[in-house]
């Protein structure tokens, strides 16, 4: 039997059974087996050893949906993973047996105009780890494709491998936002991705980071992460027009860039009032659907609105920002929890609940 | 006594009084006596010829303000126009007396950032004709920065010339959005400055352009002048996923960039639907302060949104475009007016009248 | 038997022998039978109808070597076609039998980070038609990837299909020296390159066009087919101060971008002087390897190098670019060959010998 | 009499006579009165009190040319300065008499259109301390224009504040190159200009920085300040090769931009050859003229060379970057003299010698 007596099984012949998290409906996980489809002669198999619950995983697991889609079957769950090489298909160079990688979640076409054209997460065909129909990775093994399995420098641990996933999120809205060391930041929002896209900008040499919450807790992390200031703010719209001039005085400078990691009318509308004119705001959050804000002075100020999905080509860049330790992604991991039926219950339940957990990863 | 007996004075001395169209309170223009400042070592003296009227300056007549500018004293109206120059500063080494020119109408500071760094019509210290408190250019002569006046190639006629401040708005607006030979455009909205956006993706190579409007008499005058196809619609916000399909349809293949020239909830929710992932939403009409408009979806799809605020160095471009014959403005000056008591009234009356009115056109 | 009795052949069984022309080894090309791969689920099957020779094949040819590629086994020759489809693979869904195609010859690897970062033409694995050990596509039939098969619009012929792939390195060169209508280009070379560049320069709206060469009758090809002014020169490197200042006179305006299209130390020289400051110079011709050149003088005057090989995503365009008429390649097909086995032998003199000769097309 | 008895005046009247150091010809230098223009509406008057030797003024006093400037009367010398406000004209509400500022040395026309788009640094009538015919600024006081003249931080001391000069050629270089974290960055050169770029590709994030030289002494400096690795090379161009591949392993990965801050075929031939394909050379070191190297091949890899002239908006920059302690300048300071007509003599001496001299700077 496997450790922990659930997570792994063995056929009747002594092959090992791989095991995996399925979603079948709303609130029910359960660890089931999970036939893995057919090396290729280009794909690795891969022993998951760290997995983190996404925001996203929470909502299907609740809803059975996130965005637009939707869960109709079964589905293995989980997409923020790392893991040890176990075989390697047939034209397979760059990886053998035993290394330790990270896993970029989303298979391409290449061969729409997006792919080709160098922007391959607008690919409306991408295949994504548990996004349905699409199994995920929270699973003994899983099987992917060689190039989106990245290899980790011997200082960086699968655990901060499997964060290079919610940190893509935030490299990716900073490249978009083109920040560099001449660009002051403004973070609306400190829930996780207020804080990948915090660490993000900081190592892409933001001279200035000022973030803003409504939760004390939240803003006190950020702080000792590395906020250069923070500004505690209300759900209150009547509230927006101090509230930026509070923002602006803790910056001390002009704001180049904001991004809305929240996504709410109030959050958006106060990144673009704060922002200064040529500058930018970039939505990351997903707050409401239709929002309800000042586009029109902050366009007739040239603040453009930059969009982001996900992300492309972030995990070499991740991990060269982990093994210099100009990001540290260490203080997000807040929680920890085995592979068993009782541990991934439990570590929705607290993924789900807020309060003090960040983010909640799996030690497979 | 000058031409049109109302428009030029005479001093005692014979020396010929400065006449200008004075904004003196709400629906109140009168031609009066406009004394100009000295001519620097880099200014030129021009006689005015042509003068456009814009729709800020409609505002001005009927508000006493446009945007965020509050007219407070008496005002010279007027700020697109096109002249023959009289008198040249002694440093002004690029023009001649007799040279027709078209003008430039604000003047920034060239000692802060936006200056310094490329994006001087960001200035915070643009002195704009017709900006309060800086007077226009409707008047027989004014003065003016040689660096700001461009001399007319031959075959451009000073109505042209004067025509390069609103095609700027649309040169600008294409500029911003990169529009290109691959770039499949969208444009809500045909009036003026839909109409001077299409002619401006037009030239910049923009291999299928759809303008949409509610209006049959705009439509036509669009498909006149070099739109593939038009899309008339309602102004009923329930008909927005219906219209979206058909604009789509009209296009037959991705729309790259669309331009909101209208700047109406429901221009800019049809344009941030419409639109491919990965476009851009390049917003330039000013219709809503606060706008209700399905950003989250568009910011998924990495739609992105572009303001623009006037122009920087596109008269050069603009002139080429006439001089090239790649834009035609002639069918966009509807009326005609000379420079009398009577007539100004008239024109400003017209141009506001709205109908078959594009622009209307002081000749002095 | 197939049409021309020689280059199509009939198995036993009737079903048809494909023929290629195969080139044996220097100045021996023979029509041989060509097997071709099975068709793969993305692929298709496509009846070559017209295929140009390029200089690369003629290279090839006299000496089984081009840059830092050697033939050493037989391979089939030819990379500039068209066709119909004959047969679709399982998954292909953007083509039926029948369609008339274009194909672009590259096939990428899509793992390694040029594929993956939007600039597949840097592939380090590419395999492409008629670049050894690749066999090429001047054969009765070939197999081919879906996606680098683009169907013709209907006024577009085969032919001009075929003409996609030179005039895709014009267009790749003017992508990457960014070339809009605001760029006057200058372009030192008329051999087919230097036309292909500058019909890819005008499309891209180039206002202003010089050609320079050392033959008159190029030059009067470039001049009949848009250029605007064109300058003949020396081969002598005393003359090219002189010159400079002849086609600085020639343009008439600032030079913004030159298009080295024939690489020699006297061409980029003049490239490099004649460019005004903050300008590009695009080295597209290859003629010599290392080179003597005012290197320092232009980079002081930021005028900086761009390079070029081959081309990516450049179909959609160019046949936009034929399709609208902004294009038209039928002046630059200058002689037709049959594929027969003399044919063939003829055709490829005629393309080496020069003269009048700019592009040799075959109908298969 | 002023400190240092040599170095300040006192006119009849008691007022100060503002002294400078000549350029009266070759090898002659001489402490003289130095009259100062009237302080204009936007302007302050600057009491130097630290003035760096730059290479371009050793070449001056040496040669009285440097690049294609001639000295034709007595000049001025010095531009890399910083000092404290005495006075400020009428407009300048953004400094006070007392502040301690860093001055930007060119003036620009806001005129031309190298101005007017954002890259002033390319101005044909920029006025620049110590480029014949302008004086310099290695004198008591000088008048400005304010807007050059940018506020140190505290913790940033006057000696640092000149050193902005030779540091914005670095920091523009890396600004021209796009450096950022993802830019692995080799060096050629470990002279001043070498050091400030590398300093600036730190700053910018560059992850890993090989620096190479044939000097013993400059690269154990280099290293001491920050490069990941350094590499020896000897003079003989026929080493090239074999010293590629050193330098490709030293950085371990690929060069993505190289940086030529020697400026001579080996060093340029290097650096082409080294970077990887779809790299940039970045040419900085103005060694030769005419330069022989492999441009074809690095061209056909699109490796693209850019240019550099002097800078543009770095002030700020570089203040920020001392601030922060992101660079650090003072390692680079290596001696210092005082005011006197001997110390001039000697500082120039010093700084010609070579030897362990880095940057020699006057203390006034």
């Amino acid at each position: 039997m496997g450790k922990g007596g659930m997570s792994q099984g063995e056929k009747e012949d002594g092959e090992e059974v791989n095991m995996a998290a399925w979603l079948l409906g709303v609130n029910t996980l359960k660890i089931q087996p999970f036939e893995l489809p057919s090396l290729g002669p280009y794909d690795v198999l891969v022993r998951m050893k760290a997995v983190g619950i996404c925001g996203s995983d929470v909502h299907y697991l609740k809803t059975l949906r996130c965005a637009d889609f939707v869960v109709k079957e079964p589905m293995v769950i989980g997409h923020e993973c790392a893991g040890v090489i176990e075989k390697v298909g047939s034209e397979v160079k760059t990886l053998v047996p035993g290394d330790r990688v990270a896993l970029e979640p989303g298979i391409s076409c290449w061969r729409c105009d997006h792919c080709k054209g160098g922007r391959y997460n607008l690919c409306p065909e991408m295949k994504f780890f548990a996004t349905p129909p699409v199994h995920g990775s929270l699973a003994n093994q899983v099987v992917h494709p060689a190039d989106l399995c990245f290899k980790l420098p011997d200082n960086v641990s699968l655990e901060e491998g499997a964060m290079c996933e919610p940190l893509s999120v935030g490299v990716h809205a900073c490249r978009r936002a083109n920040i560099g060391p001449e660009t002051n930041v403004l973070i609306m929002g400190a829930g996780p991705i207020g804080l990948v896209t915090m660490l993000g900008a900081r190592a892409f040499g933001a001279p200035r980071i000022v973030i803003v919450d409504v939760d004390d807790y939240r803003l006190s992390v950020a702080k000792e992460i590395g906020a250069d200031n923070i500004v505690k703010v209300s759900t209150n719209l009547q509230d927006i027009a101090e509230e930026v001039e509070k923002i602006q005085k803790a910056m001390g400078t002009g704001i180049d860039v904001s991004f809305d990691c929240a996504g709410f009318n109030k959050t958006m509308s106060t990144a673009l009032s704060a922002t200064r004119a040529g500058g930018k705001v970039c939505l990351v959050g997903m707050g409401h659907h239709e929002m309800t804000v000042p586009l029109t002075p902050a366009a007739a100020r040239e603040v453009d609105v930059v969009g982001v999905f996900r992300y492309k080509n972030t995990w070499p860049l991740c991990l060269e920002f982990l093994r210099s330790g100009k990001i540290d992604v260490k203080p997000l991991i807040t929680h920890r929890f085995g592979f068993s039926q009782k541990e991934v219950e439990e570590a929705f339940e607290t993924s789900a609940g807020g309060g003090t957990a960040i983010k909640v990863m799996f030690n497979l």
